[in-house]
Parts: C-alpha cells; structure tokens; sequence
C-alpha cells in the first residue's frame, strides 16, 4: 500500500481524490488538510463519504512523509512551496495550475505575473496520460489538467496527431460546462436563483487553460469560447476546424478507432440510433472516460470534434490518479473502474 | 397616477414591485433606493427591465414624499424608523415580516427580540386580501405576507371558513419551496453545485412563518416542515388535516367552488385528465394565482389540501400589490393580469 | 378589435400565441382549433389559461371567416391548403417553415420534397421585422421565422449590415437550446430522466434553419450546429466569424448601438459588472426581446456575436404578433410589453 | 462465480442491476433480456457501459439456466411464469411488485385483479434486509421493495421498533420523488418542458406502496402522499406522527443509533452545522445508503422522521444484490460500495 496525502482536501477536486483514493486497492491516505475545516470529520464536509471514513482534516503545516502528495491548492499556491512539498514525498501530483505550462514567460503572461519557481516547470509533466503516457511512466512530478484544456485537447487530438487540419483556418473549441467547474467556493453569480437554467457565456476568448491547448497541441490560432450551463458536472467541448482537402470521413473513423483502442479511458461515441448517438457529460459523472465524437461538412470541409468529460474526473481528478498508477507502475486503470449512471 | 417609492429595490421582492408597478396602468414609480447599488441604473440589478426604465437606484436617506410607499427591506430595519416613513407617505405597505403580527409578546416569542415599535402593530392590516378584504378597502397600513404562510393559510382556508376540520387532531402542512424564497444574498447551501437537484428539508417545525397561520387562522396546533426542491420560483403547500364525521368530498367541492368564485386570484385546479390535474407552481411564476385542490380519503377521513403559488407574487409582491388596489380603490387586478408561462 | 384565429392552438407556438392575442388591446381570438383536444377547455391544455378565458378547442374543419389567420400546424401542412386559409382572411402569418423560403429548388433541397403551393412562396414576406420592417407594413401574409434561424440571424446581422466580416472565412454559429424547442410532443429522448442536465449535440450541421439564414443574410458558408442544453424555453446563438483588417471594437460599439436603437425589440448587453454581463435567455422568458452581445479577439480577429431570445416568443410567436402589428398598422410593440422575470 | 441472468434488462432497474452484477465480485451476468433491443448491445440503452460489457440483448424465451435469476419485468409479468422461471434457477429475486404481498385478498384489493400464483407468495420473502436479513439468510426467493415503501418504511422503522409512537394518531408520510421512479418509458407528464421544474402531487393518497408498509410495519392507518419534483434519481419520504407521552429527543438518538449501527446501510444525518444536516437523495445516486434524519417537537410531540435514498439502488436494484449476498451467504456490502458523488 502506497501513503498518500491530500493537501487542501475541503475543495471539490480534493473531495473527488479523496473518494478515488480510498476506494484505491493499492493506496490509503494519510492525510487530508484543510485550515478551516481543521479537526472537523471530512464527511462533514463530503456527505458521501460518511460511513466510509473516519479521518478529519489536519494541520497543513504539520504533514508527515508519505510516497505520493496530491496538492488541490488554489493556484499560486503550491509554486511557493514547492520544495518543501518535495520534501516530504517522492511523488508529487498538482492539481492546480501552477506546473502546467512548461515555460516561465508563458506562463506570466497568461497569469499576469511571474512563476515563484520557474526552475521547476521542466520537473512537471503535463498530466494528461493520453500525450504523455510513456513520459509518466518514468515521472515524479506530474501536474493536473485544466479541464477545459483536457476537453479540447481531446476533441483535437485525433485530427492533430493525424494531421487532418488545416491549422492556419481558426480552430474554434466551444466549451459548455457545469457549475462545479468554478469551485466549491460561492459568487454572486452561483447563487442557485441566478444560476440555474443559464445559458451564460463568461469567457469569450483569452482563458487562461487556452495556453495548455496551444503548448500541447501547438496550434497557435486556437480559441476557447466558454459558456456555463444548468448541470452540476460536465463538460462538452465541441472544436470546429477544417479538414485538410481529401480528408473523407472514413479517415475520421480510422483515426478515432485508433486513439480509442490505445487508451482505456477514451471511447468513440457515434450511433445511428437510440437517444445517446454522441458524446454527453451527464453519464460521465463520477467516471474517468472521455467521450470522443466527430463529423465531416462535405459541403465545406468543415469538421465537427467533441469531447465530452466529467470535469472533475477525467478534466481534475481522475486523471490525476490515472498518473499516480502510472508513475507507480500500477495498472492505469486502477481505482478508476466506476461507470458512471444511467439515468442520470 | 398615485406615485411610489421602493424602499430597497435590488432584493427579489423589490425588484419583482417594481416590474409590477412600472406596468401598472394607475401608478408611477418616483425613486427605488438601494445603498449598494446607488447611482447604478436598477436594470443592471433587474436585467429583465432593460429598456423599460431609465431609474437608477437612489439614496434611501433622501425620500422625497409619495402616495405610497413600499418598503422591501431586511427584516427588522422598517420598525425602527416606521414614523419617519410615515411622515412621508400617506400609505405604506410593508414587505418585511416586521408589521405582521398584531400581539408584541407574540412577535417576540417567535423573533426573539421585543418589537421596536409595539405601538404601530395594531395600525396595521395583514395583507391578504382573501383574509382582509374589506378592512384594507379602508386602511392606511398594510403589511406583506410571509410566502409560507400565505400558501399554508390559502391551503387551509376554506377548511376552516366553512369548519369542516376536526381542530384537534394534528395539522401538518407540508411545504416545498423554490431557491428564490431565501432572497438575493447568497449563502453556501444556494451555491449551484450544493443547491442543484436537492430535497432538502431546513425546517422541521418552529418555522416564523407558523406565527402567522396561527394568528389568521387561529389553528393553535399547526405544524409547518419546509423542504428545499429544485425550481427558483414557487411554493406549494400541502395541508394534511382530518374532516369532520359526515363531511363529503361534495363538500369540499362546494367550498372550493365558493372560495374561487369570491376571490379573483384563487382557482380550484382538480381535473380528471391532462398533464395539469392538480395546483403547481411552475405555470404560476410572474403570475398572482393561488391554486387551490383537494382529496378527502373515505378510509380515514384524511384531507389533503393544497395550494400552489410564486413565492415572488402571490407570497409576496403580487399580494403588496393586490392591496395597494383595494386600499386606493383601484380595480384589485390591476396591474397583476400577466397569467403566466407555459410551458416553463 | 381585429377578429383572429388559431389554427393548431394545443401546441406550444399555437398556446403562446393565444396568451399574447388574448393580453392584445386590439384583437380578440374567434376561434382555436385542435383536432385532438376538440371541446375541451383551452385551459386544459395552457393551463396558464385557466380563468382568462372559458374558449374551447373547435374544429379545423368549421372555420369562420376572421380578420388574421395565426397557422400554428405541423411542417407542410399549411401548404397544402393555403387557397382555403386565404379565401378565409386577408391576413395570415404562418408559423411553419412551409412560406419561409423563397425558391421551390431551394425548399426542395432542405426539405427533401417538392413544395405543394410553389406558387405561394414569393408572396410571403420572411416574419422578421428586424430584416423586413417595411415589407411588412404592407404585406397581407407574412412567415414564422425558425427559432434557431432568428438567433442566428440576429447574431450575425448587425455584422453583416455593416459589412464588418471578411465572408470567406469559416462562420460558425453554435446554438444552445431548451426543451421547448422540439414542440409539445414528446419522444424518447424528451422523457425528463434523458432529458435532464444534458448537454447533446443534435445537429452538427445541415439544419434546415441553415437555409434560412443563407437566405436572409447571403453568407452561403454559414455552419450551424445546435445543442440541448438543460432548461424549457431559450435560444443562444454563439456565432464565431473573423473581421475585416482594420475593424476594431469601437467600430463594433458603433453598429450594436445603431441597430438597437432603430429596433424595439433588440438590446445590447455588455456589462463591465454584476452577473448578467452578456445576453442570456433565462431573462427573456415570454418576453419579444433578442438580446445581443459582441467581442473582438486582437489576436487574431476573431469575433464572437450572440444573441438570446426565448424560441417560442422572439423565435416564433412573438415574432408573429409582432408581425401583425405592423401589417395592421397597429404599434409594433403592441401586446408584447411583458419584459420577462428576474429572477427565474 | 455465481451465474446470474437479467430478465427485462432494458430499463432502468435492470441497469442499474447490470452496472452492479458486473462490478461484483462474485457474480457474472450471462444474460440480459430484452424483447424491443433484442440483438443490439446493452450499452446502446445503457450508455455508461461501453467498454465495460460485449454482452447483448437476449431473447426472453431462451434462457440458460443460472444460479440466480433477476426478474426485471412490468407488474403482473412475472407471477404469470414463475414456475418456469423457478426451474432455471436455485434463487430468484423478482423486482417487480408481484411477490411483495403475504396475501392474496391484500394483492388484489391494491392492484385490482387476482393473484395469478397465489401459492408462491407465501414463499418471497420482503427484500428490505433492514427488516429480514436472517431470513433471506435462508431464502431462496425474495421480492423487491417499492422505492417508496422502503423509503417511508425506513422512515418510519426505528420509531415502530422502539414502540415510540402513539399509533392511533395520524401517520402522514409525504414522499417526494425524482423522475426516474416512472421508468424509463415515457408518458406525457415525462416530456422534458411539463415535467422540468415541477412540484407535481401525483398521489394523494391510496398509491399500492402503501399495502407494503401497512403489511411490513402493521400500521393500518399510514398515508402516503406523494409529489414529483425536478431531480432524476432520488426519493425522500418524511413522516409526520406523534410520539408516545414522556418520549425525548434523547430517546430518539438512542434509537437511531442503535438501528444504523446495526445496519450496514444506514445512517444518521443530524448535523448542527455545514450544508448537509439531514438526509437528501442527491449525494446517494448510485448508492446503497437510506440516510436517516428525525426531530421532535416538545410543543406537541410531533415527531418528524425522514428517510432519503436513491429510489433505483436502496429502492430497487442496490437492495436486490443486498439479498443476494444475503441468500448466497456473501457479505452483505459486497458490490455495493459506491459511496455516491460530491458535488452532483
């Protein structure tokens, strides 16, 4: 059994790891902090863990040793501590995005001001299993996804890795998310009146998980248009790009059918019949797939690429454990196996 | 036209007055005060009253004087200064739960601190105009309703009218209320993520509003239990009680069919088909109906009554509204005729 | 008081459209007829309606002669007995897609068979004031506009009117969508526990309303790709175009400005503060507004346009009623006033 | 391995069973059952499957005998053919309300016709193991549970059991219910714009739940009501009774704790602070959990008791493998360990 802690535990990222993790045949954990809930049940804090553990919120600043930490620190955080958190445990995973961008100028400029440890960016491997799998293989130091930025990517990543694009045509990603994407700290505009049945388009373009997508799939031109939805968990992004000339639909299906054989957490999703024929987050809640559709405009090569997750999941935690059993060598699918519901 | 003032107008109870009076054929709106959001124009707080007015909130220390005057502040802040409003306003309808009570040691057992201005409770009229018809035809003074307890008391009011209960056996009414019941402030259970899809109860008895329903009802024993469902606006409050020996379900419909032809806004809804058979308060959002239905089970001579409205209107603005017709000797619709959405 | 009809009243357009004409100060509704629900109460079936008023569902086939003919059928219905509707008023809008297209070739195309009445399609005027204001003053029938199409439209128009768009380049138009949008009959995909807190994309591309907005604003590359998302009524139509060299965010103000202010029913929401700072159609629930939005990425020229409007007002009925103002020479904002609730 | 089947596997409490057979593990599904999806992949209805299960839709009528058989079928489907059924396997669990009931004369006065196999009823034992666990130790047939009597029968059973109540006094349980509780067969209420936001009594008294908690608790005089409100899965039920003279609250802890500590699956949720105080479905979708709550009210001896589960696990499917690992001697939680979501 590996020895894990989870370092701001009272967040829904921390809740969602700390559901993974003792569910976990091959790690415990140790830990779980938070300051202001400190001393109370964690249960108190995540009802669905009453009756299934005992543990309370401890003291961040009193951690002991352990084999992997989990930091779910709000971003800014973990960069001024790096080297102590380094010290207490030979794996680190981050969840925030301190770590994600492996180069200090962009990410000051994205962040509007500069990396506290800029020496560490290289130490991190961006933390998305289906880029940098044989990488996390040999790693310490993985960082967590954005999960608009882990939708995008896998809405492209089949197109780019094929290279079926015409990258200097705009590539468009519109991403539709829940309301548990922004934290389980309140604002205004979460306050249920306000935010049920929205349809609220809060970043049009210039969102910050933009600079993951580009460094990781190196297209320049990318935009992220971000709109909230009325569903707690979920993401969908559906990228809008053109096909290279020649690119037939047949050449779509063999490079999904591809990318989906090659990692277990990815699935194809295009039928002909039945009410789910595409990829949808609601049944992915609480699961680590990532659900991948697609469609070709012959009329004017337009193609149309989705990605469906969990964003607290496959866009946060889940993803995170899945670089944990990497990095561990155990099986990548450990600790991962729940479906999620129907219906839902 | 009579000219208006709303004493704090960026909550939900002032915003949806000021919708109401800025349609209302005989009423002008002169000032809306708000200390937050002075100087700013009210449709940045109220979107929906963009390009219908030009007001910007005022300073709520500088009313200039007025026919009428609605104060829809937080509980406790309008006794404190009711004389100075007074001096302003020949009429004043107050929106707070500060003027219902008509006994001050019964306010105080229920609000836990002595009323500030005992002497004003008796000047002025509960405002229900089901209940008080013909004295706010004559009054100066109306107060508003608590949403709870104008649902509980339509619920139940021609049971008692026409004395068809046993009083002593148990009087439960069950009542499920939108997330707009609990104001514009948010709190951490109305975050999205916690508020979405619950089934919460936050009250199992003790609730204020119980005060009221004894007071206009005289029904010592009522029990009142509050339970949190998904929707923003509306409350439906379902009254189980025990009929006396001999009552019919023929009764009950004379009742039901008296009660609704005597008030405007009361309708019996009790059809045998459709999707719409019984009261719901999501086709009442915007509108000032109170829907009322019955079932009388033979076996025990249970009553289940129920009565469904917006918490926003019928429980609050629209009954502020209703009164200020009867007590100018307007039309007691005036104004209040939107019928509601469907579907919604 | 102008004499009305509505053919195909139990559907969601045919009851908006009666609550609109029943609230209108110079029409009254002679007749709504229903196959289905022949006899009963209107109210029965919009149950908004109850005591507003005591009509009843009549037969198709026993038609009076009336002043306007409101057609609320099912797609290509209309068509195949418009002498019959048009020897029985001098008016009629039709709120089905079979008179929104000019060209039987073009109809053909998107609707996969011949057009029963070719004849017919050049004498309606497309029911977008916004577009058509003039035409309509003296037309004596005047189309329905597809929900999904007049959100689209609207999005792009201001852009098109001003030639601000370099037309080559890619136009994507992503639209979210309620429920409401696919009628009031149900199907698999409709039932509440599918339904609920999807996001699901339905159409890539190839929607028929695509032709619509070929047609009216001439931009042949326009893609339109639509997706359920979880509420009754709305539409937001996300358009993403690239701008002329040269075209800068002042030259956007100027031209949102104009086109708002020559249109009653459109506004421009760009807030710096509060939580409504874009469009968003929650707001607009049975209200005639289209709320629209811009910005302008730098970077690459990018713009992103929106507008929101309820489907079944802006998107259809209202629209209509809108319509029928201005070829009856009535107010155009006549019977349209409602300005939707906040907050719901 | 036990070898299990899935008789009616396409809606929604056979795929609840199925996502729980497959992740048991001592159980393996070798058939699943469906007449209208015959041939087609199980995952096609239940999408959270693909890539958890190869299995298809079988024929009804070919059946390979098993260890255990899962009856999944409407009401009145399985009485009709259980000794067939009885000798493909050792043990059957049947989901459906047909061996709920001891007694044929009850049967029929609740679901309106004769029993077609009066002699087996005698022999299903009630499938709540919180009331028969060593008896299903023993068992070869147990039945499922209603979602709402085993709801209202937790509500109501540790009051019952101590003998806390005064039993002649009214015993009022208000049920609120997610849509999924319908099934996954549509019907016009279910339609996404009528059933979205409702607060819907559908059952005022008399629903056929009420026969099992009469039979499973003797209490003749219990009434169930029973209302829809907008969340998928989920079903809280609150009890109002009255307790004996001279019963505390301190009583009432002592009751429930002895109850939850003796049963694996049950909890008490009395918190004086955070946002999850008492009992809600919502964090229990996919759960086996019953939360349970209380409260008395010194004023009048009220007691109000409320129970929440997910009406398709502890009300239907979770409780069917519970009695399994009961019946083939497994331990009781055995596949049943998912704690339910945080945020949902």
């Amino acid at each position: 059994m590996i020895r894990t802690t989870i370092v701001g535990g009272s967040g829904y990222t921390g809740g969602e790891l700390l559901r993974l993790l003792l569910n976990h045949p091959s790690a415990e954990v140790v830990q779980v902090t938070s300051r202001r809930h400190l001393g109370e049940y964690v249960y108190q804090t995540h009802p669905n863990l009453r009756k299934h553990t005992g543990l309370k919120f401890t003291d961040p600043d009193s951690l002991t040793p352990v084999d992997v930490l989990f930091l779910a620190l709000p971003h800014g955080e973990a960069q001024r501590k790096i080297q102590h958190y380094a010290n207490l445990a030979a794996y680190i995973i981050d969840l925030s995005a301190d770590f994600r961008l492996d180069n200090p100028q962009t990410y000051e400029r994205w962040y509007g001001a500069p990396h506290a440890a800029p020496e560490w960016l290289g130490k991190f491997i961006y933390g998305l299993p289906e880029l940098h799998r044989a990488q996390l293989q040999d790693a310490r130091y993985a960082s967590g996804v954005g999960c608009n930025a882990a939708a995008s990517i896998l809405a492209l990543l089949p197109l780019v890795k094929d290279n079926l694009l015409e990258s200097e045509k705009p590539i468009i990603v519109e991403i539709k998310v829940g309301s548990s994407e922004s934290g389980a700290e309140g604002n205004p505009g979460s306050h249920h009146p306000e935010r049920s049945s929205v349809i609220r388009t809060f970043s049009t373009f210039g969102h910050r998980h933009t600079a993951e997508v580009i460094q990781e799939l190196g297209l320049e031109q990318v935009s992220l248009t971000m709109t909230s939805v009325d569903l707690v968990r979920g993401c969908l992004a559906t990228a809008h790009t053109t096909a290279r000339e020649g690119v037939t639909i047949k050449d779509l299906w063999h490079t999904y059918r591809q990318v989906t054989n090659e990692n277990p957490f990815l699935r194809v999703v295009k039928e002909q019949r039945g009410i789910y024929r595409v990829p949808e987050p609601k049944i992915l809640a609480g699961s680590n797939y990532a659900d991948l559709g697609f469609d070709l405009d012959p009329r004017n090569r337009q193609v149309v690429s989705i990605c469906a997750i969990d964003n607290l999941m496959k866009g946060a935690s889940g993803s995170a454990v899945q670089c944990m059993n990497l990095m561990l060598g155990f099986e990548e699918t450990l600790g991962l196996e729940f479906p999620g519901l129907h219906p839902i």
